[in-house]
């Protein structure tokens, strides 16, 4: 075909082998130039963030190796799989779509495909998908699944280019990216405190989830820190998001005596708010009149709702972005301390509470 | 490590390239047997669906072959990428998520793992995402692109694994499922004539939508069947089907003169319907008591708005579970002519309109 027939086959048969790929000629060059692998690769790829001097004692080293930068870069494009994987536990939820897109975008533009699962929450699947990770089909992963699950991966995969997103254990080690949770549920609570209310129910998710254990805690604080004792029957837990659980569960707090009944329901999510809203009209109840309704997220239908929903919002778009630069960062350079980032959250007071 | 480690060499050599794979060991097993690769890869997975007559020559030749089960189907595992790409124009889309949540559960089943891609239908981000269908990167793909960009590829690469769901063009030979988009506008205009509106009007997507221009064509000609003339003033084309362009349109339909203004809107998604009611309540219209609104989907939130939206139902989660099965099958039999699917509609009579 080409002068360059037999080294393009041998080539093709490191490629074949991503370890024997990165420990032949890249990393060679790399070594020498004394930069990463990931640092050839973005002087190969044309990338901007690298400086000029390194940019040219990497080309100074691929000239002295022989080798084409055309055939390096195909090498590399070989031994990578450009995909990253995207772990969420349920993609009906809307909030979960806005956080993809921002990593979609991100990864797009660094050259890698979003290879988007559906854990269901649940261990054995995340496994199966973490399998990927392991034999070398994905470069890296995005976990948005429960700290319990991630836990159960942690022993084994600490090593594995992976990050946390919105679910985190910042004492695990994996680079995470969220929002203190604690904080936006003793907002959200304290909000409705300063409007008069005194019975504030909570709609929360399961408790595998950390980020429900810490909502729990900031809206026990912040009754407590009104002289509220935060009653076990304002407290309903809900295995799932959608607009049916939190219809169900507003009904049932509907069910309690008079003077015991909620005026006042923070749900974890608006998914479960819009259902609460819709819940209450079904018990015949007025919202904000008899029962003010805070949400959580700020995704897109929240103030588009009547009444339009007063809630937390979270920065989806730029958590997804923030994961998928700490994901790239830890490509880059695997063995830096990559630090976690917590993002502002923000109460949007709107009407219905 | 084994008394099987040269074979074993071999073996992962040969799985290093798919074609070659293919083309040794299993490959001949299948013809000596006389059936199709994905046959003996049943057989080896142990998938029902194989006759017992069938099974018992393939294992036969595997027998004969000299071969261990075992080998043969970690060869194959590894021959096969086990991924389904999925691309979605636009996965902040409810529709989309319960399609997905459809294909997932079907590809999981068999043992694939879903790619899901955002194509923005964009006819460039789709090419590169199917070059991983043609680098076998991935084994099949569904595409619910807009069928102009699906005709941009089928010359390419009608010969790839691959089938149309929602949106599909029956001319150009390749599998699809979806419903008939003519009759069920037809069923939306109508059943709001009954109701005794006459000036309906239309807020369709993008006509590079086949379904676009046949639920377009819908609308008219239910119209004209009632001797309504099918007004330009009342047809809205949006890009985005999201809330926001949703009331923008309702809003701008209602700065028509009074007398021109419509009485009833037909709005191809209920992301655009929701919208529109917030739209409507916006200008001080009721719904549906001055305008009655019908929207297309039935996503979750289509029962739980105020009021409960009467809507067009597609069976969401049956096209993705169809579509899935569609490639499945043509994986089986790449050469069988897969005919196209057409699943029911039904109309949801609920309060608005």
């Amino acid at each position: 075909m080409s002068v360059h027939s037999s080294r393009s086959l041998r080539l093709q048969q490191d490629a074949a082998d991503p370890a024997a790929a990165r420990g032949g000629s890249i990393a060679a060059v790399a070594q020498r130039a004394g930069v990463s692998v990931a640092t050839v690769s973005r002087v190969l790829n044309g990338h901007a963030n690298v400086r000029a001097a390194t940019r040219e004692r990497v080309l100074a080293e691929i000239e002295a190796s022989g080798y084409r930068v055309n055939e390096l870069a195909r090498n590399l494009r070989t031994a990578e799989s450009r995909l990253l994987l995207t772990m969420v536990p349920d993609f009906g939820n809307p909030f979960y779509a806005e956080i993809v897109r921002g990593i979609d975008g991100v990864a797009r533009q660094h050259g890698f495909f979003l290879l988007l699962c559906d854990t269901g929450a649940d261990a054995g699947r995340e496994r199966s998908y973490f399998d990927l990770l392991r034999r070398h089909r994905a470069d890296g992963a995005i976990c948005l699944d429960p700290a319990t699950v991630q836990h159960a991966l942690v022993a084994e995969s600490t090593a594995l280019p992976w990050v946390a997103c919105c679910e985190f254990d910042p004492d695990v080690g994996v680079p995470y990216v969220g929002i203190d949770n604690y904080r936006a549920a003793h907002d959200a609570v304290r909000h409705l405190i300063a409007r008069g209310r005194r019975r504030v129910a909570l709609i929360n998710s399961d408790e595998h989830y950390l980020y429900a254990r810490q909502r729990r805690d900031g809206w026990r604080d912040a009754l407590r820190e009104a002289g509220i004792e935060a009653r076990g029957a304002w407290r309903v837990n809900v295995n799932c998001l959608d607009y049916d659980a939190g219809a169900q569960a507003a009904a049932a707090l509907m069910q309690l005596p008079a003077g015991e009944a909620p005026d006042a329901i923070f749900a974890v999510s608006d998914t479960l708010a819009v259902g609460v809203v819709n819940g209450l009209r079904g018990a015949g109840r007025r919202v904000p009149g008899d029962v003010a309704v805070v949400g959580f997220d700020d995704i897109a239908l929240a103030a588009r709702i009547d009444p339009p929903l007063t809630t937390i919002a979270q920065p989806m778009r730029e958590l997804g972005e923030t994961a998928a630069r700490l994901l790239l960062r830890r490509f880059a350079d695997p063995c830096a301390s990559v630090p976690g980032v917590l993002l502002p959250h923000r109460l949007v007071v709107r009407e219905s509470g």
